[in-house]
């Protein structure tokens, strides 16, 4: 079989040329005879490619330097806890902001390091809007506002930031790279790998020097403190080394497409074709407010709910994988980011209006 | 370049055939269209390579029915951590052996959890030895008594267990499926996959399925509870899927080797062979207890120290990689792992013999 559309919200697509280029140096990394896998992270060779990895972000969004990047072990689901841990020592409280599944999960997590305050949430409407910035209950020494500006399951986006004092706390799991952003209006931003960057288990954290300084190195593991991450070049232990090397060639590829705002023009006009579609059809419905839905995950519905295993079905047939919703929610959803080529989201338009002649 | 003979401690050499299968399926895995990488955690064809992955494991070291396999993230540092996180809990102590570096930085991580009782330790003899197992200081009410039974910094490695009642915590990061073990004598094992199994960023955890119950979920980072992992598949979260498939990889290869007491054969043979060369020179020398030898990481020292460079340099040239001890201790470390053939030995042997020509 060739290569086939890949919808899927993480684990993701990556850009086939990437992994091209992956695949031509499995064995043997740029003549020195050893695949990546098998180098020792502290050689010579890994720490260009981690310098690399590093430097290619700092071009591709602008970090300021009073910022460290600094790369993390597990998922985003770990820093939902490793965040708080290292975070809110020497505060009280730590605000939340509830929009949707993955927020919910951040705010459980954090109840068992500190008083979490929510300071808004979108839950009366069924997450399907952002909360109003200038109503939100915001508790001035707290640690930080943390936010969950794209809910990968809900298909939410936050359009832009509330103003705050706070240091903003977010994770960018799912729209990192995808859309410009100011890097300086965030006190720490992470982002697992697996959905616009890499392989999964490694999460991309860039945080403000001066919180570095709040983490208690008595107390907290060894391995997830951001001071000594920030401090050990993200090697207190053995990092996982091929994630971080895939990443530096998902950037390297971004650079070559003309950088994040060359990926925010096209990815702006695949979401935009994707809902009009949607809105256009009768058919097929997104439920989400039009001003905050998420350029990278679109959930949609069909009318007739009996259809949806036909649907799914004769699209994966058709070389469109993965378009199930989240198992707690059902329905579709199409994970569109970086790597999903516009004519992609054209083929999965042109497979929805087709089912849509067939059965609707 | 063609493939060099790799000694790198870890991350370290994997089997070629294993490189060569992942090369080929690195953009297509079984006619699907998209990597593994590329695939969601809960796709019917990653859970087939996670199911696929235990049961070689299982098959492999004979692991009973009480036990479950669970992947956890991060490295053997992680663990360090995570371990008495999890098993301390009712508990007010655990016992630790100190046979090394890594021991040590086990003991300093396991303080942050508990009150830590020093069972036994080979410092005053510069951990050249292993405790005398009859003269070790056990609380019989603490929670576990952890070993690291291969010492990859040191060179040391146990030759067998001590008898007790405590739940046996074995670190096995660098011996693992190197040679035949009674899985039912520990109450957890544990290994970082990078040295004998796959790319860095998973550890492995066999555990035995009563210590599960001593994990409190309300405390505890969700992603870190071993109870919560084995109940949900080692997916609380995305699990570094493609690490993960690599471990299936190596061990299929294991298989097809004859399995771990093949391997161990042709690692004794191996190590027999490397610490004989080093012995009958007059030239190298290994400082450990020959009773207590590592099969797996041979450290070695040059007669004229100001050689060393020399030697790392030419060594390197000849295709012979990564032979520098680790930092904190200089000299030569030779990692001969089951990815190491045995033509690898020979030619460091060769090159060994052929160097004190030249120099000695």
């Amino acid at each position: 079989m060739s290569r086939v559309y890949n919808f899927c919200s993480g684990p993701a697509a990556l850009p086939e040329a990437v992994l091209e280029k992956a695949q031509a140096e499995l064995l043997d990394w740029h003549g020195k005879g050893v695949s990546v896998m098998e180098m020792s992270h502290r050689s010579e060779e890994f720490m260009s490619i981690l310098a690399s990895t590093k430097a290619r972000l700092t071009r591709l969004l602008n970090i300021p330097d009073n910022y460290e990047i600094v790369f993390a072990q597990g998922g985003a689901s770990t820093l939902f806890a490793q965040i708080p841990a290292n975070l809110t020592n020497g505060f009280d409280s730590a605000c939340y902001l509830d929009t949707g599944a993955w927020s919910t999960k951040a705010i459980k997590e954090a109840k068992k390091y500190t008083n979490v305050v929510l300071a808004g949430s979108t839950k009366d409407v069924n997450y399907t809007s952002v909360p109003d910035f200038s109503t939100l209950n915001l508790d001035e020494k707290a640690a930080y506002l943390h936010l969950t500006p794209n809910e990968t399951i809900g298909g939410l986006e936050f359009a832009d930031l509330p103003e705050t004092n706070l240091p903003i706390v977010a994770d960018l799991s799912s729209t990192i790279l995808s859309r410009e952003i100011d890097v300086s209006k965030y006190g720490l931003i992470y982002a697992g790998a697996q959905k616009n960057v890499g392989p999964a288990g490694v999460v991309i954290n860039i945080i403000r020097k001066d919180l570095l300084a709040r983490s208690n190195n008595e107390a907290l593991p060894s391995v997830w403190s951001f001071e000594n991450l920030a401090k050990n070049d993200s090697m207190i232990n053995t990092p996982p080394t091929f994630a971080i090397y895939l990443a530096d060639l998902v950037f390297e590829w971004l650079e070559a497409q003309g950088g994040v705002a060359a990926m925010e023009k096209i990815n702006v006009e695949k979401a935009d074709l994707l809902y009009s579609a949607i809105d256009n059809s009768g058919f097929y419905s997104n439920p989400i407010d039009v001003r905050y839905r998420s350029r990278m995950n679109v959930p949609f519905v069909l009318a007739d709910e009996s259809l949806e295993k036909t649907f799914l079905k004769e699209s994966e047939e058709a070389g469109l994988r993965t378009l199930a919703g989240h198992r707690s929610v059902g329905g579709m959803r199409a994970s569109i980011y970086n790597a999903m080529p516009i004519e992609g989201v054209k083929a999965l338009i042109d497979f929805m209006q087709a089912f849509e002649k067939r059965y609707g």
